[in-house]
């Protein structure tokens, strides 16, 4: 599969995120070489932490599988997943994650914790990462910057 | 704050997933002692792991509170959180959780992992559990049982 090519469109959906004020993180979910679930952080415009990208992408390609269990699926997310989209990669048995840029402070694909890899849970996730990083990086770091300036 | 007393009310919810043959946790949040969340298991009928009574109870509660930050909150939930649940509880920052009895197999708040008390997160709960233990436990025995006779 061509991960560059839907890194893009993770990287897109940040794209969205960053528009509205929001830390710019972008997802989407590939099914059959078709996007069937897409995302981006808007906790703040929506007031719930249940607005990450990850989670608005496994919730669309749930319903689009029509099932829980999103086997044969790819998730794509331009930063290392929190505790709880990580979580949820899990509990939706996908069975790999690419992502491009870590995030040291709360990351648990291996930063802090590696929910997607441990050997105790039911499932555990193949993991690709460091795909377009430094655009990821970037517009993170222009983010941050930005926000500092306000 | 009565412990017992909210646990009934988070231990009613997993009687509703029971009722709809769904693994039968449910959940509850408390703030100035009213009840401005609950939920319970439906991922079968509803087709998404997103559906855990934790995730529920937590988006309704923040629709309530008007803000993504539940802290002066506590969760009541039947079973020790699983990785998506206990993420989710530290990304919404809630102070205290009060669970029932423990996941052996997925349990986030000590179990397997303590994503509730991961010192290097920027949030860290506080945790007392047993609470109506015989009860939350029995309620899944009894559920994994006659699943079993199915």
């Amino acid at each position: 599969m061509d991960h560059f090519k839907y890194m893009q469109y993770a990287y897109e959906q940040a794209i969205l995120a960053m528009n509205i004020n929001e830390v710019p993180i972008g997802s989407v979910i590939v099914y059959k070489d078709n996007i069937i679930g897409r995302g981006y952080n808007k906790r703040n415009t929506k007031k719930n932490v249940l607005y990450h990208g990850e989670i608005e992408a496994i919730y669309e390609a749930s319903k689009f599988i029509n099932d829980w269990r999103l086997e044969d699926c790819t998730l794509y997310v331009t930063v290392e997943p929190c505790p709880m989209c990580a979580g949820a990669i899990v509990q939706a048995r996908i069975p790999k994650v690419v992502y491009g840029t870590e995030n040291k402070k709360a990351g648990c694909g291996g930063s802090i914790l590696n929910i997607l890899q441990e050997d105790r849970f039911n499932h555990k996730v193949e993991v690709i990462k460091g795909i377009m990083e430094e655009d990821c990086s970037n517009i993170m770091k222009e983010f941050f910057k930005n926000l500092r300036k306000k």
